[in-house]
Parts: C-alpha cells; structure tokens; sequence
C-alpha cells in the first residue's frame, strides 16, 4: 500500500525542502566505469565526468582513475557551492571503515576509497553506500518508490542488486550493504554461484544466466550472432519454448527472492530496473505470476511490482540523495 | 558485531529506565496455550494467568478464552498500575488494523482481537505484534540479543518464526509481521508448505518435518514410542546415519534462512530458541557448519548463532517489551 500522507511530504529524508542553491558531488563506481555528477536539491546533474574502470589493474591505478572524474567535478564553477559527497560502489563495501571490495574489481579490497577521495575533497562529508542502495535511495527519491515507506529497489542486469527502504527513510544497513537480494539462496542444491553459495537469486536469474541456461538447453542466437540475453528475450517473445523457460527460472527466482523481502521487512513495492528488466512483460508477466506462488501470506501477498523509472543515472542520483539524507540527519 | 556503547544504555527503547512501579499487561496467545502476565519495568512477571486455546471453535469461543485470562489479572492487585497491554499473537497478525488470522485457529480470520481486549481493559493503549516478533522484543531486552543493534531472533519448534532488531530497535513492520524466517524459500522446487509456498525454512526444519523426514527415511523410534524430534535427535547423538541426515537438512533450511537475514538486512547475532534448539550441538554444530556455505559475503559472513536464553516466558516478556517501548516512543 502507498502511504495516504506521503504525497504532501517531501519523499524522503532527502526530499527537496531547504536545498536551495545546494550541490552534492556524486559518484557511482562499477566493474564498468566510474561516473561522476555535481547534482542538485531536485536531482538534477549540473554536470558530469566518466572515466572506464581499469578493473584489471592495481588498485593505485583503479583509484586514480576515481580521481580524474573529481578532478573534472571540482573543475566545474558550482564546485563552490557543494556541500557534501557520495559515493555508491559496487559491493560488498564497508561504510564504518571507509572501504571497498567490490567483486568486479580485484585491485580493491579493503581498498580505503573514502580516504582517497577525502585526500581531494578536503572537509566535506562523505557518505559511501553499495550501489544498491545507491539505486533505492534515487528510486525513492525521484522514482518508481516515491511515496512508498517501504521498498525493494533492485537492478537485474550483469549481476542481481537491491537496496531497502524502511519505514519511509534509506536502510543501508551498519556496513552500506543491506538488500544484497542477489546474493540469497532460493534453491539450496542449486548450482554454486561465484559468491560461494549455492542457488543464489544472480546465479538464476542474471542476464548472463539467463543466456547461458537457454544456450544448455538448446537455445541458438541467429546466424553470425553472438547469444544476448536481449536476443533470448526476442526468442521468447516470439514464443520459443526454451527462451521462455529460461526466463520462467529467472522469475521464479527473482519472485522467490522478493517474496522473501516481502516476508522479512514487509516491503509493499519491489521496483526493478537495470537490463533485463528492459526486456518487459517476457520477464514482469511470468514474475508477477510466479510472485503469487511464493508470496503467500496475508501481509506479504499484496507487494506490488513495477519497473524502474531512472534508467542509468540511478546510481549518480541515489549517491546523491543518500548524500543529501546523510546532512540532513547532521541537521537534525 | 556487538555495539561498543551497548553496556552502558539500556538495552532497547524498551529499557528500564523510568519505569519505577509501572506494570504492563502482557498477552501471550497461542495454537494451544493463551498466557498472560503482568510484566514489571526489569521484566519480572508479578502474577500469570493461562487457558488452553479451543482452537478448533468458533471465533467468540476463543475470544472467551481471552477474556477470561485478561479478568484474571484485572482480578491482580497489581491491575492499577498497569499503563498498556502488549498482546503477541500466533500470526499473521495486522497490527494496523488490530486483527489478527493465526494459521492454526481457523476460528479467527481478520479477528478484531484488539477491540476485543481493549472491550475490558478501557483506555490503555494496546500493542499488537506477532509472535516472532514478540521473541525478538524479549531476546534483545532481557535475552541473549542484548546489546546487539542488529539481531534476528527466531524459534525452531512446531513451526518456525522469529523477529528482528534493526538499528537498535524492533522492526515489527507496518503489520507486526516482520521476520518470518518459517516462510521464505529457500528450495524454489522443494515440498509444498501448507502456507502455499514450496520449500520453505518450515516446511524443511520445523520439529515435525525434521521427524517426517526421519521416519520417511527409515528410521524407526523404540519399540513402543511414538516418533518425536527428541527421538531423532537422540538418535542423531548416537550417530545414526538417517537422523544426522534429518538434522543437517534442518540446518541447511536454517542457514539458508539466516544467511538470507544476514545478505538482507545485516543482521549481527541469530538467536534461536524452541524444542529443536533444545537438541543442543545436534542442531547448532551442523547450522553453524553449514551457514559457512550459506553466508559468504563479508559482511555477512561473521553472523553469530547462539541459543536463545529466556525459555517459554519469552512470548510474555516479549509482549510487556514492545508494549513498554510503545509507550516510551509516545512519550518521546
């Protein structure tokens, strides 16, 4: 359910009352690249810096790679007026100490990421969160959750991502990780993702898999094509038995996983973006109804589910709203 | 990990301080027992009432039930000092609503439980939760979560069910639901769960299907004895094959379960209580062996297993618990 008071409220902590002339400075930090935007009280991106990840390099050079884009930030002429940095990573990251180690980038771990920023940007906050909860706190804020107090806004793409908001306000969690859904097991005989575990919600249900499961059973792209999952989704719109099967398994487990949050924290909305959730109703029609079977019980049989709204610059956005709800609560 | 500051501060919201003299009325109801207490400031019952649950009756019938408990400690010296009711009810429960439809009394279906309590007692305030929440309430405030900001405290019994402590806080969510580790999935193609659902934490490691699994394969209790969990885990200490197997397929379900709190929201410590618990290593040397395989993320990883400590009493101290931090949250 949507909360009856929420559309006179600002939507979250990080709503927009007070922010006038405000700038934080973003950052979203993935195995790919490292985005970087100046975003404003409304989240608006007054200017932004990229830079590709050298993911296979040492960690000094994945690091100085992270300081060109500030380097192009604080070159800008709103740098003056920011208050405050963000930082989503891709995880796990450790918001109490400041460091990360993201899977994808094996030069970084237990890498002190906030110090290497701080080293530039001198005084001013820093707020480090998982890039999952990067993409709740910008779903609540300027998308598909606003309004909603408590949410599962989670990235179905390369890997499976999420993030929590509670009781109206971000749940990063002691260490920024909270609402790692692709990392749970649905089916504890499964086959052994790379985390370790077996059956986890990515291992079933990621774009990679999907493509790999159709391709095991029998699936083939068109001549001179390489296998995509966007072509395992054209498949199974036209009606390739295979093509959809492999995207019934991904719903089952990506519906066995959302139905867990709905029973855990009471989430009334799962909001999904990233890749594969761009194929559409081959992938919302079958999770919808694969939601019904594992979403039992009375309070969590009502969750709702809904395609994301923000699209790439989610990530720069919710660094940029956890930034702003982080001074906020340093106001209060 | 367990919070630095924890010691010197009460240990929830619901701590004792402030609470000189003040009493809470606390219901404990059940598919077979309904408890009531009266519940001092350190968590001391002063006097209890009980009735069996006629859980096969109509709604009315049981409500009658209640009733009688209630009059029972109104009948208590002690009743004038009573400040509010805290009520744990077998679930789910709808804590904004006040009604509540426990799976196992079909009499009740979106009972008005609250109004019919609050019908006797007047103006004191009333708390609704569930039962695992109610746990986790007592756990952390008088149990073996005390001091953890993060804590899932959970029962292996007939069922299984438990609660959260988030941030230093109960989590009962909007409805009081929150933490229904006995009916998540973690085995998407596993045996159907009365709930609907397949291959749920209950449907896998309650103390019945940890005894069906047992005799399903093979083993037999002592000639003349009924099968029971007790039995099977005897037998497991004695090393019989069959009942280690039901034991560790228990403990599987579990760590999957936990591991899944943990990957979700970050949990510290799992406490668990219950008659399966009482099997002692049986049950915790093959859960914490296998959470190795379950929970494998760094910050998940460290999450402690440690039984609960407060008995058959938690569901009542529990209660008092949440209705006191009720109380004192209004007061804030």
């Amino acid at each position: 359910m949507q909360s009856q008071g929420a559309a006179a409220q600002p939507p979250t902590a990080a709503g927009r009352s007070g922010r006038g002339g405000r700038l934080v400075a973003a950052l979203d930090i993935g195995g790919t690249k490292i985005a970087g935007a100046l975003v404003d009280g409304d989240g608006r991106l007054v200017t932004r810096a990229q830079s590709p990840t050298p993911a296979g390099q040492d960690g000094a050079t994945v690091m100085r790679a992270v300081q060109q884009v500030v380097a192009a930030l604080m070159a800008h002429d709103g740098w003056p007026h920011v208050t405050a940095v963000g930082i989503g990573s891709a995880g796990p990251v450790n918001a109490s100490t400041g460091t990360v180690s993201p899977v994808n980038v094996p030069g970084w771990r237990d890498f002190p990421l906030v110090d290497g920023v701080r080293a530039m940007t001198g005084p001013l906050p820093v707020t480090l969160t998982g890039d999952g909860v990067a993409i709740a706190a910008a779903e609540h804020w300027q998308g598909a959750a606003r309004g909603y107090r408590n949410a599962l806004c989670m990235v179905v793409s390369t890997g499976v991502g999420g993030g929590f908001v509670l009781g109206g306000v971000l749940h990063p969690g002691p260490t920024g990780n909270a609402g790692h859904i692709g990392h749970i097991s649905v089916d504890v005989d499964g086959p052994l993702c790379p985390c370790g575990t077996r059956g986890c919600v990515e291992r079933l249900a990621s774009g990679p898999n999907i493509t790999r499961y159709a391709v095991e059973h029998g699936w083939r792209p068109a001549a001179g094509t390489e296998p995509s999952t966007a072509a395992v989704a054209a498949a199974a719109r036209a009606g390739d038995p295979v093509a959809l099967a492999a995207f019934d398994r991904a719903a089952k487990a990506l519906a066995a996983g959302i139905a867990a949050c709905a029973t855990l924290v009471e989430i009334e909305v799962a909001v999904i973006g990233g890749g594969v959730a761009g194929a559409g109703d081959v992938l919302f029609d079958p999770l919808r109804s694969r939601l019904r079977e594992y979403a039992t019980l009375s309070f969590a049989a009502g969750v709702h589910v809904t395609a994301a709204t923000l699209g790439t610059d989610a990530g720069l956005v919710g660094a940029a709203a956890a930034a702003y709800a982080a001074a906020d609560s340093r106001l209060n």
